[in-house]
């Protein structure tokens, strides 16, 4: 079919898949462009990093989803810019023409500048950065193992995990090292837990800034009565490795930051011919396109999107989503022959927020379909509205069962079984 | 309980583990310690490889077994070597003194002293090696899908697999890699799957050594009605990362060369103050002490046991595990002041062998418990007990419900969910 378009889809994120899944249908060709072969469910990172689920629960194949979509190509390549005059992606291994193209390429950690803390804070944005928490978080507890006789400092310096940033990613994170502890509590006979700390620093002044005030402090009591040191207003200067400067002056000693305060789009972003906001993410108009172009949009974690609203969309997965519908619908009509002016507006239908604390313990805010209004809620209702939303949206129905019994189990019996160091031993 | 004797077991493979829990009971004080925090399954680490199951299904945390038992303590380190004189086990973390040690430091890949080889194949005997493989073999059809419109032969070379040796670990391989490969076919659209080619080569003039002649020609006819290409009495002599040379003067263009051929002792047994054999393990006595030590033992892959026997007992978990027993029958009676002539004599109970080919498809030959006549069978039968006889060797009962669950979903579905690739990306 020499006459179908080719649409190149980059990033096989949220947006991106749900944009394919929706372009596999119709006459047209795609070329899906990821630097990884899987769809990663990056709302479950943290599970990763603290051993409740395994890698591959949260990777799926790319290529699973367009099995039986021949039109769909998956090219494995880290796209490097974009030549909007020749229509060209570039990437790592050559240049792909496109008819159109969409940015869908997700965010990247957000160290806003400060070297020190990108050196030697651990991110959590990727597979690998996970797996490398994991490894490193346990890894740190037989450190300590050795040390019993040894200098105490030194060993508190080991056993205490400071994570930055109070939003959903931070407080989950924090919930489930807290559990994590607890199993190791049961292991290593001979550390005295009460050397054990996790601190959680937030810059500004509450935690979860997508929750109202009352589910905010419902938040900072369920982590705090965890065992949990959540300092708010606190705003970190520097980190060597081993000792964490605050603002105030304070020094942590501590072998382990993990930075969850902020995100910013890839690098290369910047290099396609489009104007970016101070996270390095691409303006679009109402109807997507890239502010200037007739045929490059951009959705999702990449793409500020900012009309009628006072703050860009937030870097959900809903908006990426919702994006990619509206995109999807917009190249159909370029297709058909319709005008940039002819496109239609994206409207974002906010659903809500929710965020898990921990075994059995979650908050969620959100308006109820049907309904039709707001529903407030925490503990173990929310925790199983949590976990219903987030099996509904893991791609494939193994993964579903296997998470599923996985969560059950953990509810129940506590383990954690993921516990593996794969890290290079020293 | 100052009185109580020191036990070190070096190694928590089939052999340590079933060693600590057996001596846990007792009073007694274990140091068992090991270079990875977990206890790996390794007769199923292909199927990692092959993207059945994911890492942390096989690989079970040490720490875990023991959380009952604040007689056992788990050391992170790797062995270096042993003082008999001093009585100390030499760690990269130090030293142990003992009052009686067992090495069970199991197995590595034996390449020969085949250089060329050694550093170029993919090895087959840790958790990061298959990790390694899996993602090599994956990419490997990412790389040849970019090639479609290239030079046919550059393409071929990325479409070769070979694996090196036909024992078990080489039998499996190679039917998983035909599975794995008709899922790929669903996938890779563009990809000509008349180019792909798996090739088996073995040295010896049949395959399963531990099985009669039937089963091993059984095998091999299955192996190639599944699209093996099985070689017999075929050497391989040097491989540079791009081409394979036999013995025969035979060049196969390949990217992948797994070896499977053959195994011997970690280094460090060579320090350990005892003779060895050629494979580097510990010639022991009957009664499993290190010959000329009165506290020492060897069991599992690390040890020469040849008595009464034709050949050194196999590298198999089952004779690992009865060392096992004996040599904690024979540490309480050293313990309760016997002499070493006392101790009791390891005398292995064959259980026989099995192997499964593929999907619904294995062989197996030994002895029936009670009944007292030889079990020959292979097909549906001889996968079925040798999926049931895996799960109950399994560490941790919630692996038991995922891998079965796994199995049974791949039989029917033939899918493979752990293709991701997982290192670092050119």
């Amino acid at each position: 079919m020499a006459d179908q378009k080719h649409v190149v889809i980059v990033g096989a994120g949220f947006g991106g898949i749900r944009l394919a899944k929706d372009l596999a249908k119709e006459n047209v060709r795609i070329t899906l462009v990821d630097r990884h072969n899987y769809h990663l469910f990056q709302p479950l990172l943290y599970q990763v990093s603290t051993a409740v689920l395994s890698a591959t629960e949260i990777a799926y194949p790319t290529r699973e989803f367009f099995k039986n979509h021949k039109n769909v190509e998956f090219f494995l390549a880290k796209a490097e810019g974009v030549d909007q005059d020749r229509r060209v992606l570039l990437t790592n291994h050559g240049e792909l023409p496109y008819d159109y193209l969409v940015l869908a390429a997700g965010a990247t950690t957000n160290f806003f500048g400060n070297e020190s803390v990108e050196r030697n804070a651990y991110a959590m944005k990727t597979l690998q950065e996970a797996i490398a928490l994991r490894s490193h978080i346990v890894h740190e507890f037989e450190r300590a193992s050795k040390l019993v006789d040894g200098d105490a400092a030194e060993r508190r310096r080991h056993l205490t995990f400071v994570i930055v940033g109070g939003g959903a990613t931070g407080i989950e994170m924090a919930g489930a090292m807290m559990e994590l502890i607890a199993v190791f509590k049961k292991e290593f006979h001979s550390i005295d837990f009460k050397e054990v700390s996790v601190i959680l620093l937030e810059a500004m002044g509450s935690v979860l800034p997508m929750v109202p005030p009352d589910l905010q402090q419902k938040t900072i009591d369920v982590l705090r009565k965890k065992g949990v040191d959540v300092r708010l207003n606190t705003a970190v200067t520097a980190y060597d490795g081993n000792d964490l400067t605050l603002k105030d002056g304070e020094i942590i000693a501590t072998k382990t930051v993990i930075w969850a305060a902020g995100v910013r789009a890839q690098d290369f972003i910047r290099n396609c011919g489009g104007e970016v906001d101070r996270a390095g993410r691409l303006i679009v108009e109402e109807n997507l396109l890239v502010r200037g172009s007739d045929c490059v949009f951009a959705i999702g974690d990449c793409a500020n999107f900012q009309h009628g609203t006072e703050r860009p969309l937030a870097t959900v997965a809903p908006v990426a989503t919702q994006e990619a519908v509206q995109v999807k619908k917009n190249i159909m009509k370029l297709i058909g022959g319709a005008k940039s002016e002819e496109l239609g507006k994206f409207v974002y239908n906010d659903l809500g927020a929710m965020a898990t604390i921990g075994r059995g313990e979650a908050v969620m805010n959100g308006p109820v379909p049907v309904l039709g209004f707001n529903l407030k809620a925490s503990g173990l209702f929310a925790w199983t509205a949590w976990m219903f939303v987030h099996l509904m949206r893991l791609a494939g129905k193994y993964a579903d069962i296997t998470v599923c019994l996985k969560w059950v189990w953990n509810f129940f019996f506590g383990t954690r079984l993921a516990r593996i160091i794969l890290s290079k031993m020293e």
